[in-house]
């Protein structure tokens, strides 16, 4: 069992001081730019000027906007260990779990959070962001749901779209109700209807 | 109680008639371009070229792209009183119906249907889409919630926020295992975590 985040340090952007780590503040000013405009609002340009670098710069290490995002998108890997986490142990409070590794993963650090709420932003209309964020649903919790049986992929396909519903409403689109509830109350809510999705029907039943 | 879904006729890209077929067919063919392609993809000009007249005409009825897409927007009636028959009646199966009535109304015919998924599809890149999807999960769940106690509010915006989430991940990400999925197979997976979620915790008790 490992510990539910490794402490990763996010490169800040700087001013340059040799080409690796003027790369590192392109990939970090591109990552936060991304994540917060989308990748439609997102220019070469902009991101350049977040870096404090020349935009034939940012061209030289990557070549295109749609390679600069294919960089910025990969999964973190404490995103990937929470998820992780989240399915290890008991049946019980499972749903619990989940719901809050995943509100916990876009609240993360931003090394953490930016590059999953750029490839929430970017999902609709950039293919590359579409196809990680398919991958991500199909194959992650497939993993974490690995020896269970029945429709289980199924299941938790609908699980974590149901909670990146939740993430788009709550970061993204904004729904004042949820805005407003805070993670605990969130889970509490969730957890319940989560459990019953990935562990049901065994364990609970109809009581009226 | 209402017929589920009133059958209301698609006005057909065609040929233009008249001022006010013309201004239609603009409005359908933005309505299937918007739905199909997205807000940032969809131009004047493409939408100008499928119903068939000059963009100048486009231009000269709805004035920018911005005030087309809104013109677009509106929440069909059918889509209306789908979700409001949903909230009617009995508490018991009321996850399931509503379940149900989200996943019909984004397969029903092209005027109920394409509004609703320009919707999502603009979103995340459109203000004037984000405000719409923001009163529509806000608003029309609080209203099929009226008279429900304690946090009915967040309970109806969560469980409008999730319903978005699978409609996006199976129509626009293309999750495999919730493409091949059938409307029974979901409604028959997520319906009891969707009754826990809106009717709990009366309704459900833990069984273990």
């Amino acid at each position: 069992m490992t510990a539910k985040t490794a402490p990763v340090t996010s490169p800040r952007v700087g001013r340059r001081r040799g080409p690796t780590s003027t790369r590192d503040g392109v990939l970090a000013a591109a990552r936060a730019r991304f994540a917060s405009d989308g990748f439609a609002a997102t220019t070469i340009r902009r991101v350049a000027t977040d870096a404090g670098v020349d935009p034939s710069q940012v061209m030289q290490f990557f070549g295109s906007k749609d390679d600069l995002f294919a960089a910025v998108m990969a999964i973190p890997a404490t995103a990937l260990a929470r998820f992780d986490t989240a399915f290890e142990g008991p049946s019980e409070h499972l749903g619990e779990r989940v719901v809050r590794a995943y509100l916990e993963a876009w609240d993360a650090e931003a090394s953490e959070s930016e590059p999953l709420m750029a490839m929430l932003r970017g999902a609709v209309v950039n293919e590359a962001a579409a196809a990680a964020l398919r991958e991500f649903i199909q194959s992650r919790l497939s993993h974490g749901m690995a020896g269970r049986s029945g429709d289980a992929l199924l299941r938790a396909g609908l699980a974590a779209s149901m909670l990146i519903g939740i993430i788009v409403s709550r970061r993204i689109v904004g729904v004042p109700a949820l805005v407003a509830a805070d993670t605990d109350r969130l889970v509490a809510a969730v957890g319940p209807a989560l459990q019953v999705l990935l562990v049901a029907p065994t364990g609970w039943r109809r009581s009226a």
